[in-house]
């Protein structure tokens, strides 16, 4: 039986989990590929810090290219992370014609024309499947699976850390400062969070969705990101009251040959697949003009899932290989480099949503009108109002909308600010009913 | 740019759907693709019946043959359907050095192994995605996307005929003979529904999941299968009282080194994404080792989505065709042929699983006693009751049990039907809650 040798970069979390995977299902993987996946180094600069899965002294070193120059290595894992010099080291990698899977979706976001096109040139694949919904094979859905298919819509629950903690706050467990740091203490969140909860890592994730269902390649700067930080439990409980779920979202939407890419809390209606996602877990819900509604669902994030990906890819680039093949002429996205789709980003201006208001304001009569009186101003009408007296001072309104554009909700809510009765600042939530 | 001929074979429904999409998506196909599929002929016994899809008159004929022995076209689908002659068909194809397209499950799950291997022997492939829930590709998820893991258990709603009747009968729209006639009035299901709602349907796509998930060959004869035509609207009314649903499920599971394989009516917690999967639609929920669970759904039938299915297919079949290859060396199934798995099916008597019971009994004190006492000489306790004496002749009494072989529970309904206070027939289903 033939035996591929395997380079990984990367001795962290992660990279323990390919480990672990390659040794314990080792009789699996070649009863499946006909041929043996074997670990021939691991490198990584910190080698002394104790890990829970070991390996074979004489395959570690501290040098990642001596793995990526070794001329017995054919296929490189890099699972490095948010590491300087990664951009070069997988270029250095794809140079010396070997082929690269990897997770970091960071990467591939910011530089991925780059290394998508170093790999074209050498003939050799970058595989990515980890780095978007963790073992779920949601890129080779869009890659191959739905690719009959015009992409439509994509909205997906792609940051665990943000669904956990949205979960947790739907069920009334405490705010969201009390909430993340039992979630840090747990190990569900970072000590730096910034990258999950101000939906960073979603937008990296988004990229990827869009380049590959719609063949438009975009940069961070055009997907409008908002965060979670400002959610209350109020918000919860309001919207539970509407029949609506929070989720944090990231959404692609096919719309007058115009792309929308957004990533921002959405309410969703409770019952529907998307907001049965709880915890860590991440969905897909992709929409094809032929297969019309699909949902893939699964772990998105943690040592075995990624594991599952990483080495799933491995054992595609495997088979390519003992063909004696560069690749199989999947273009590096779901289009011919050569056929860029003439599709432009819609600005979020323009994109048209329903909303969800939330305000405090002075208790007493007329101020509902006032308030739609200037939300009718931007010809935004009310679809639904809860407004609760309680005898205080002040009380809060709760309002859905009916469609508007983010210009005119903007718009609304300075005329709103201004308004003597109602007291800052304004929750403003966006709503996705069509899922 | 490279044309690629395409021969279909069957101007049915889902044939006019691949048409369609041709057609509809060819500049698509092209951008993603880098070559065009062309339509080189369309075979069907029946030329005259009307079609919503038309198709130029020159590419029509009554013979099959005429488009599997065309040298001039390397790829075939085949839309057939169950007609005898389908096989011989299939393998002239293949003979002929064709890669093919089928959606036909019942072809598969009887006469896979033989058209499996002769596709082996002529380098060319056999593509199956819209056999198993329509556009959703989990035969691909199957074969590539989860390749690393030892599948663990495989839940599929599978048959969407099933799945619309029983979400109807849990909305309390009436028993199952008249829903079933409104939806053969809405075509929802078949004239003679049979293959449907007896479960063959679904036992054919089980087949195909345990060979892709397992590696194991598996005889029909070998999956216990039960239909949905006992369900009454009681049943959805007691099983809801009890916080589940009710499911037609294909389940294979791997248990001690033995693989489970059933179709039957099964009660899942509500709540659960399977429960939530509604009227026609399909989803198979897959364990594995490394990536745990995950889900996958979609629409299992109908003209877009099979065609998304087959196109994708195609495309996949087109691109080994450009790259001058019979194949990828991916194995029909997800083993190597050289490699088959030492599963063996678990016989149904041995299965394991929780059951709920629904009787009518005579509605006099020590009722109960009697019947847990016959359920106890089986070593079978029961987990819950809920007893409603009306006040008349006779009450239903509804149960769930602790886990019970199958052996055990059929010797004691046999008990049961003994017992002169219960009335025949007892209502039994299997409960899975580990969703």
């Amino acid at each position: 039986m033939k035996t591929i040798a395997i380079g990984l970069l990367g001795y962290g979390t992660i990279g323990q989990g390919v480990i672990k995977l390659l040794q314990k299902n080792a009789r699996l993987i070649e009863d499946r590929l006909g041929a043996r996946l074997e670990l021939a180094g691991v490198a990584d600069p910190d080698l002394t810090r104790p890990r829970q899965v070991k390996v074979a002294k004489r395959l570690l070193t501290r040098d990642p290219f001596r793995l990526v120059r070794d001329p017995k290595i054919p296929l490189i894992v890099e699972l490095v992370g948010d590491w300087p010099g990664v951009k070069e080291l997988i270029l250095a990698a794809l140079r010396a014609k070997k082929s690269v899977v990897t997770a970091n979706k960071a990467l591939l976001a910011k530089h991925g024309a780059e290394l998508f096109a170093e790999a074209e040139k050498q003939g050799v694949d970058i595989y990515y499947e980890a780095s978007v919904a963790g073992g779920v094979p949601i890129i080779r859905v869009l890659r191959e699976g739905l690719i009959a298919n015009r992409i439509q819509a994509v909205y997906g629950i792609v940051n665990g850390t943000c669904n956990y903690l949205l979960t947790e706050m739907s069920q009334g467990r405490g705010d969201f400062q009390t909430i993340l740091q039992q979630a840090q203490a747990k190990g569900y969140a970072e000590a730096n969070p910034a990258s999950d909860v101000e939906g960073h890592d979603a937008s990296h994730k988004l990229a990827l969705l869009i380049r590959l269902g719609f063949g438009v390649p975009i940069r961070l700067s055009q997907i409008y990101r908002e965060g979670i930080t400002a959610l209350a439990p109020a918000d919860f409980e309001a919207a539970a009251e509407f029949g609506f779920a929070i989720k944090l979202l990231a959404i692609a939407k096919l719309k007058d040959g115009r792309v929308e890419a957004r990533v921002h809390p959405t309410l969703i209606p409770a019952g529907s697949l998307l907001a049965d996602v709880g915890g860590v877990f991440n969905a897909v819900y992709v929409v094809g003009d032929f297969v019309g509604p699909t949902l893939y669902y699964g772990r998105g994030a943690g040592m075995d899932p990624t594991a599952s990906a990483v080495v799933s890819d491995l054992m595609e680039l495997a088979r390519n290989y003992l063909r004696g093949e560069p690749g199989r002429r999947l273009p590096s996205g779901s289009f011919q480099d050569s056929r860029p789709q003439k599709l432009r980003v819609m600005p979020q201006p323009e994109v048209l949503t329903q909303y969800y208001l939330r305000m405090q304001v002075r208790d007493q009569p007329g101020v509902l009108s006032k308030i739609s009186g200037q939300l009718a101003k931007e010809n935004i009408s009310i679809s639904a109002v809860v407004q609760r007296g309680r005898g205080g001072k002040t009380a809060p309104i709760v309002m859905l909308t009916h469609t508007a554009s983010e210009a005119a909700m903007e718009k609304a809510l300075k005329r709103l600010n201004r308004l003597a009765v109602v007291q800052k600042p304004i929750q403003r939530i966006r709503i996705e009913t069509a899922l």
